[in-house]
C-alpha cells in the first residue's frame, strides 16, 4: 500500500477513495462474458475519468468464474497513468502466484465473517481461511505487491442472519498480525444498515486505532448511499462501488449489486467531498458497460444526469408536487 | 390537522411519520389508468399495512391529469381507520369546491419555489399563487377540511437550476401568515442533496421555529435515502414515499420517481425509528401496483425481501465479496 500512502498524503482533507470495482464484483456474477479487449477499454476510460484504484479482477479458479479467466491479460492491458492502482482478489496460494506474475499492484485476500458463508464460498472454516493467510501474503509480498485484507458478509449472512462480531474481531486481528491494516468490509448481499455500519466502524476503530477501513457495500435493499452517509460520519474515507450500479445479489433475482459508481460519486460531491473523478466522465464509462452487457444497468445518474444541466421551460412537460 | 396533532401526541420520541403520496404523484405521471375501484382496494391495502396517512389525489382539473379525474370517487371509496388521514393536492378555488365537497381531511396547497417552474405549472407569478392563497384555504376551512401547504422545486429548478431561497421564506411566510405550520418541501425533480437538505431545513426552522416540516423526495439521482438520512439528523420525522418507488420524471426518461415507501420503512426501522407500518405488507401493496401498472417498478426490498429472510446453505449459488 506504499503507493496509496504516499498519493493520500497529498491529498486534501476533503479527500474519499471511490474504488471501481465494476470489472471484478459486478461481472462477476454476469453470464455474458465481456471480452478481455473491451474489459481493458472500459478500465482505460475509467483511468481517464480519474478513477485511481480499481479493483480489476479475482485470481479465482477460472472454472469456477470464466468471466474472470483473462485475470492477467487485462491488468497487463490497462493504460496506466502514475497514481493509477490496480487490485485483484486473491484466494489462496495459486492464485497468488498467478498475481505475483501479474502487473497487479496489490492482491486482497478474503474470508467470510459467518462459517456458513465460508464453507460454501471457499470450502473451509474460518480458521481454516485465517490460517491460509501467511503463505499467500509470502509470495505476494516477495513479489512486490500490496496486500489488503478482505470480509466478506461483515453485516449479515444470507444463510446464518446477524453475523458474530467476534469472527470479525479475530479476523481483522489476523490481518493485524500479518501487518496488514486496509480492511474492507464486504457488505455481499446488500445486509448493512445505518444501524449495524455505524455500531461496526466504531468497533473496529476502538479496537483497531490504526486501521484503514474501507466499506464495500451493496444497494441490495436500496439503502446502500444512505450506508455511505453514515460511513462518512464515522469517519470512513474509503468506499468501494461498480459502474452503473453493476452485478446483482444471487439471492434475490432483480435485485441491484453494489452501490453505483456515479450515484456515489454525485453524493460525495454534493455532500462537500473531492474524489478527483468527474461525474460525466464516469457515466460514460456506466453507458460503456451497459451498451456491452444489452441490459440496463441500476444506476441512476446516467438516466437523469447532473442535476444542473437546465432545461428549455418550453420544451417539456411538468407536473405539481 | 388536529387529528394528526391528537394522534402525534400519542405516539413514541422515535417515531416518524410516512406518507404514501403513489397514487397521487405516483401514478400522475403513468399515462395508464387505473380504474379507481383498483386504486380504493390498493389504498385499502396500503391502510391494512398500516399506513396512517394517504396524499390519495389531486383536485387538479381533470383535462390536465386524466389519471386523478376520479378524486372524489376514489376518496369515498376507502375504507377507513380510526386513524385514517386522507388529503389531496388543491391547485385553487375550484379544487378547493371540489375539496370542500368530498370525503378527504385535509388540503394541501401548492406553489413552485422558482417564478419559471410556477408559470409553466400553473400559469401565474409567485406572488399571484400567494394571493390566492387565502379563498382556497376559506372554502377548505368552511368545509372542517385541514389545510397544509406545500412547495415544488424547494431543492432546485429544472429551469431555473440553483433557487432563489428568499422565495421559499416568502411563500413559508405566506402559510404561516394564513395559519398554516404544516410545510411540504417538494424536491420535484430530484435536486435536493444533503447539504440543501441540511442547508434549507435549518434555515426555515430558525425563521420558523413552530414549523412541521414534511420531505417530500425523489430519487432521480439516486441520493433519495441518503437525503432522509441528513433530514432525520435535522430533526425532519416525516417523509412522502411512494409505493415500489412509483413515479418517474418528467426530465429524464428511465428516471425513478419519489422515494420507495418500502426502502423507506427499512431504512427507517434499521435507523432506530418507528412509523406503524408493516414492512411486508407495504411490499404487498407495491407487487400490487406493479400488477395493476404491468411494469416494472423500481423499489429494492420488493425485490430482495426482508434483511433476515435466510437462505439455505445448499439451495443457491454464493459469490465472494
Amino acid at each position: 500500500m506504499k503507493q496509496t500512502n504516499q498519493t493520500r498524503a497529498k491529498r486534501p482533507d476533503n479527500w474519499v477513495d471511490v474504488v471501481e470495482v465494476g470489472t471484478r464484483d459486478g461481472l462477476q456474477i454476469e453470464s455474458r462474458i465481456i471480452p478481455a479487449a473491451r474489459k481493458i477499454e472500459i478500465l482505460n476510460k475509467m483511468i481517464e475519468s480519474g478513477v485511481r484504484e480499481i479493483e480489476v479482477t479475482s485470481f479465482v479458479s477460472p472454472k469456477a468464474v470464466p468471466q474472470l479467466a483473462d485475470a492477467a491479460e487485462v491488468l497487463a492491458g490497462v493504460k496506466r497513468r502514475p497514481d493509477t492502482y490496480l487490485s485483484a482478489l486473491v484466494p489462496n496460494v495459486k492464485g497468488a502466484e498467478r498475481a505475483a506474475q501479474s502487473t497487479v499492484d496489490a492482491g486482497m485476500l478474503f474470508v467470510s465473517v459467518s462459517e456458513t458463508h465460508n464453507h460454501k464460498n471457499l470450502n473451509r472454516s474460518i480458521a481454516d481461511s485465517i490460517a491460509g493467510f501467511a503463505p499467500v501474503v509470502e509470495v505476494l509480498r516477495a513479489a512486490g505487491k500490496g496486500v489488503m485484507g478482505g470480509t466478506a458478509v461483515a453485516f449479515g449472512c444470507p444463510f446464518e442472519g446477524e453475523i458474530d462480531q467476534s469472527n470479525l474481531l479475530r479476523i481483522v486481528q489476523a490481518y493485524a498480525e500479518l501487518g496488514i491494516d486496509h480492511v474492507t468490509l464486504g457488505d455481499t448481499t446488500g445486509m448493512a444498515t445505518p444501524r449495524n455500519v455505524r455500531q461496526t466502524v466504531r468497533l473496529l476503530k476502538r479496537e483497531f486505532p490504526g486501521i484503514q477501513l474501507n466499506l464495500h457495500l451493496h444497494n441490495t435493499r436500496g439503502v446502500g448511499l444512505a450506508n455511505v452517509v453514515v460511513g462518512l460520519e464515522e469517519g470512513v474515507r474509503r468506499f468501494d462501488s461498480s459502474c452503473g450500479g453493476l452485478g446483482g445479489c444471487p439471492f434475490a433475482a432483480g435485485a441491484t449489486g453494489n452501490i453505483c459508481t456515479e450515484d456515489l460519486l454525485y453524493l460525495l460531491a454534493e455532500s462537500g467531498y473531492q474524489t478527483g473523478i468527474d461525474l460525466n466522465g464516469a457515466i460514460d464509462v456506466a453507458l460503456m458497460m451497459e451498451q456491452s452487457l444489452e441490459k440496463r444497468l441500476a444506476g441512476q445518474m446516467m438516466r437523469a444526469g447532473p442535476r444542473l444541466k437546465l432545461h428549455s421551460s418550453d420544451a417539456v412537460p411538468t407536473a405539481a408536487g
